[in-house]
């Protein structure tokens, strides 16, 4: 083709087809190849260089060049990525100090290379000492080095560090490191050169669980991971009763708060001894949690997301001093809260669509965050709908008889044989079963529907003979394990009532995904990919979640269980400024839908309690299964 | 002349010649006329309505001009002055709502127009209610009425009233007022309609006084005076002996920086009650001093400042949230403190030459702002040369026998009848006196001199025959008030040790002035205007003041006593956005010169030690005063 002109980035050897007289630093965006640059490519900092032998396939050197290079430089090929102007094809070397960091950021079942990129950058300085000939004041001094050497222009200086700088600057014999978050402000400083601890915070606050991760920005690598139950609970183990809790008075709202900060500064600790990181070394942290939780963690009266309009107080994001929050990392650090969409649908849904990339894709995608409260998002790179579902606890094992976390002794996968109605079980950690995690309730759900021992209204059968169906305080139940198998001595059973609280929490998740579906125009066959996400396990089995309808009847293969998608997001946003720029338009851009005021919801909600669902034409598979009995 | 045209401005009738093609706005500024824009002449406010009924004299309307102006507005005249080109000369009506106020800063000898400009400002506004079909968040919904009506493109807000935002929203009924600091960030929101409570606050702290004044921002005027003694005074009278105190330890630092605050507190507090202003009514305050003052108002450790290089922690102007301070304005309000010039010459350096314009003048000035530590300026809007003298207490009173502030019984005023010796003097107060304000030290030093009873070294000549002159424990003095008119029944005396005292006062003071004229190459002819400025009292004799060599003998009318021109330079940067950012370009641009390490320092102090000087060719009307005679 005319006009094009094919270029080779060594030593990854990586090629890309991109027009006459664009830029080298263009062109290696283009080819997802990252170039380090301070200005954004504008030709201040001088960090893009990059060596092209052929001198003939690019523009003539630029008197910008020739201010960060020197000639010897020049001659040997040396040139700024964001000056050199393409104009044959050609061979480009990028030298090791120019080189953005690449990483692999693993999600179960997905990924995703980012750049690495943290808000959050150190500098080794040396000052010159004050003389009576050189009296500058200590910060002009230390931001005209930090102009000359890095070319920061406009720096603000944290309150509480200026007051430290004087005798800092002293103790350190003026040699130092800064750190500088959002080439804006400084943040921290410390004596000598600790370049190599430079450690970043993702945090999830979940209704029932805050997972932690630190992570150390020079390489992108999760380094320790802390998890506890939200302190939280014990006012209360859903959202709505801990709004209840809030409302009655602001300071009860500030003991809400402090849980939080107290579950996440313990998870942090775990997370740092695991790490060997000191806290002090943490100078970023990202926040995603669910609306309410991204309320109470600011320590904001939530109780106007609980009634009609359900309206929040803040959807973009917000950056707030550690030392503000009292979160036990460097106190002059930055909290970043991750924007939200909507009242129910929080930072944690941000985060689900930043790592599993549903927005980048021209194909549909269906996406499930299955929690107390399920988040649902169906759409493309054009266009996403999301939606709240009141799902409830039942997966995470709360209002089960024998519910359980998924922890050790947990059984995570279940099969009934259909003739035997004997029962094979794989637990969490290899040991003898104490309970069923939510994974094993869908199995469970899905096998004895299969046996027909529940039938499609999810009623027991009791005609079926087997000692493992029997009546226990007037309550039907099935055995799962026997008191001899189990790890507590008595039997591991799932009830009617269990069966029920499955069914009211996957109708109304598959009532979201039905309606989302409805308005969006697109049908099953339209969907790509169906993303289940959650941090109440490790585990779905996507045969059995189709089977009683949890999600739409897609091909198995296109169904990915992919974990807890909020820390991940969260992580992504922490490592990658342009991650941050991407959560901000899913945050404007994700359309919400208010499934409590839809008309169709209570007709689509009763049909969705059915076994798979009412109409047994949108589950074909199901369907054809029962035939071919 | 070609290229020009004449512009009139109405109602006021300013003319202005200026460049074919000027904007407006441009002409409108060269002739200090004030027209609204908070966009600074972007084309983005529409705020900035002009009415020219001669439609010729300017460029066609331009669709900038169209989004803002309504099609019968653009027939009557309207025009934006931001896009209005002039073609020809041309009358240029402002009509009120496009005024910005104008408002006369008095000064004791000067009157300067400033134009009203605070960087508060106030909007009252109504939110449209959420409802479910507009359930934007509680800040968007508010940030995007303020883009709206007041084109606020990227306001941030104060965190901890982000937290009371949702139940402020509903319990205003959504009729609010917001003040925004800056054009760039919303620090409070007050239920219903209070655009008439808008304050601010001058500070000015004094080594040995602070000074507030609680400023009305919608009409510029000052509505109440607080003034209390700094109660750093319990560790010491002089700087030197209070960084001492806080160099000890971290917490000696914060006992100073609590006792400003609590000065500061104490004469707002009084202040407010003179005004009856509510203090969360202030919104923003101004604060200058010294730069120990500085640094310890700051809580920054100041033992830098008192060993050689003399460095400052930093020069720039800083903003702090009042709460951080724990100032009792409004706890989201701004305190504003204005940069520095070196280690000696202060913040209130900056307000000194911001009140005076010396920076604006093409002719030489002379600015002495005498305190315990005296700031001595020469120069003009070209440059700016500084420096520091260590002139110690005694115009304040202070090491001076009968001494005293100048408050209530003090004499401020005094002269010697060279014949009879006899004594006349003015009181504070018009009561029995009590001791003598600097002022009168001033006098009597310069009366006994010209009736020679000191000699040009100071020292008391005992052949004079006068019962007033005597030998008291084995020091001279010189009865100023005898017993039966004093208000303590005690003889009120001027001792030889006093005049030592004052002797080596004005030497400081005068090697200072003389260093400096030397080094900007300037003498006594050159300057146009000596101020003479401090907070210390409310006059100084400039004849006395020149008599015994305090100032450069300059025409009496050429010296202007200005008084705390300090705290006039804390308002005129409370009130005036321009100020703001003049203080920034006097506080880059004034050069200092360190008297110490002058090589001519010692051998002009000594010279400078003489009444009026060792040479005496310096002071010609003083000469001329004794050859006359």
């Amino acid at each position: 083709m005319k006009g094009l002109v094919t270029v080779i980035f060594e030593p990854e050897g990586r090629r890309v087809r991109t027009a006459l007289g664009t830029t080298i630093f263009q062109a290696a965006s283009e080819a997802g190849v990252g170039i380090r640059s301070e200005c954004g490519g504008e030709g201040k900092c001088g960090k893009c260089r990059v060596v092209v032998p052929l001198k003939s396939a690019l523009n003539e050197v630029t008197t910008t060049e020739m201010k960060h290079l020197s000639s010897s430089e020049i001659d040997s090929g040396y040139r700024l990525a964001c000056c050199a102007l393409i104009k044959e094809d050609a061979v480009i070397m990028i030298p090791t100090e120019s080189r953005t960091e690449m990483r692999k950021i693993q999600i179960v079942g997905l990924e995703r290379p980012v750049a690495l990129n943290p808000l959050v950058k150190k500098f080794h300085i040396t000052l010159p000492k004050p003389t009576l000939s050189d009296a500058r004041p200590d910060l002009e001094r230390l931001l005209e080095c930090l102009k000359q050497k890095h070319y920061f222009y406009e720096l603000e200086i944290d309150y509480e560090l200026l007051r430290e700088l004087p005798d800092l600057l002293r103790d350190a014999n003026w040699g130092i490191t800064v750190t500088v978050w959002n080439n804006r402000k400084i943040i921290a400083i410390e004596k000598g050169n600790t370049l190599d601890k430079l450690f970043g915070l993702a945090i999830d606050i979940g209704t029932s669980k805050i997972v932690v991760y630190v992570v150390d920005l020079t390489t992108g690598r999760t380094m320790g991971i802390g998890s506890i139950e939200n302190p939280q609970v014990i006012h209360g183990e859903d959202i709505i009763s801990r709004i209840t809790y809030a409302m009655t008075g602001n300071e009860k709202l500030e003991t809400l708060q402090k849980l939080i900060v107290k579950g996440i500064n313990d998870a942090l600790q775990n997370a740092c001894i695991e790490a060997t990181v000191n806290p002090r070394s943490i100078y970023e942290a990202t926040v995603v949690g669910n609306t309410a939780m991204h309320h109470f963690f600011l320590a904001i009266q939530p109780k106007h997301i609980a009634f009609s309009p359900f309206t929040p107080a803040i959807k973009r994001s917000i950056d707030i001093e550690a030392r503000q929050l009292n979160i036990k990392m460097h106190p002059g650090g930055i909290v970043h809260v991750l924007p939200i969409i909507a009242g129910f649908v929080g930072a944690d849904a941000v985060a689900d669509i930043l790592s599993t990339g549903i927005h980048e894709s021209e194909k549909v995608s269906l996406l499930i965050d299955i929690g107390t409260n399920t988040e649902v998002f169906v759409g493309n790179a054009e266009d996403i709908l999301s939606c709240s579902c009141a799902s409830g606890p039942a997966f995470e094992g709360a209002h089960i008889k024998h519910g359980m976390k998924a922890v050790t002794g947990a059984i995570e996968k279940l099969r009934v044989n259909p003739d035997s109605y004997e029962v094979e079980y794989e637990t969490i950690g290899g040991t003898k079963p104490v309970g069923l995690c939510g994974s094993a309730m869908i199995d469970v759900t899905a096998e004895l529907f299969k046996c027909r021992i529940i039938n499609r209204r999810g009623r027991f059968n009791l005609k079926i003979k087997t000692p493992r169906l029997k009546v226990v305080n007037s309550d039907i139940a099935f055995v799962v394990a026997r008191k001899n198998e189990s790890g507590t001595g008595k039997e591991i059973t799932v009830t009617q009532k269990d069966i029920n609280e499955i069914q009211l929490a996957k109708a109304a998740i598959f009532t979201g995904c039905s309606i989302l579906m409805k308005r969006k125009k697109v049908n099953e066959k339209d969907i790509n990919r169906v993303f289940m996400a959650g941090a109440f396990g490790s585990y779905i089995n996507p045969e059995s979640a189709k089977f009683i309808g949890l999600t739409p009847d897609v091909p198995t293969k296109k169904i990915k269980f992919v974990g807890n998608t909020a820390i991940t997001g969260a992580e992504l946003a922490l490592i990658s400024k342009e991650a941050r720029k991407t959560a901000k338009t899913i945050s404007e851009k994700v359309r919400y839908l208010e499934l409590s005021v839809d008309p169709d919801f209570t007709l689509e909600f009763s049909n969705a309690m059915f076994l798979p669902h009412k109409d047994l034409d949108r589950f074909p598979s199901v369907k054809t299964y029962f035939n071919r009995m």
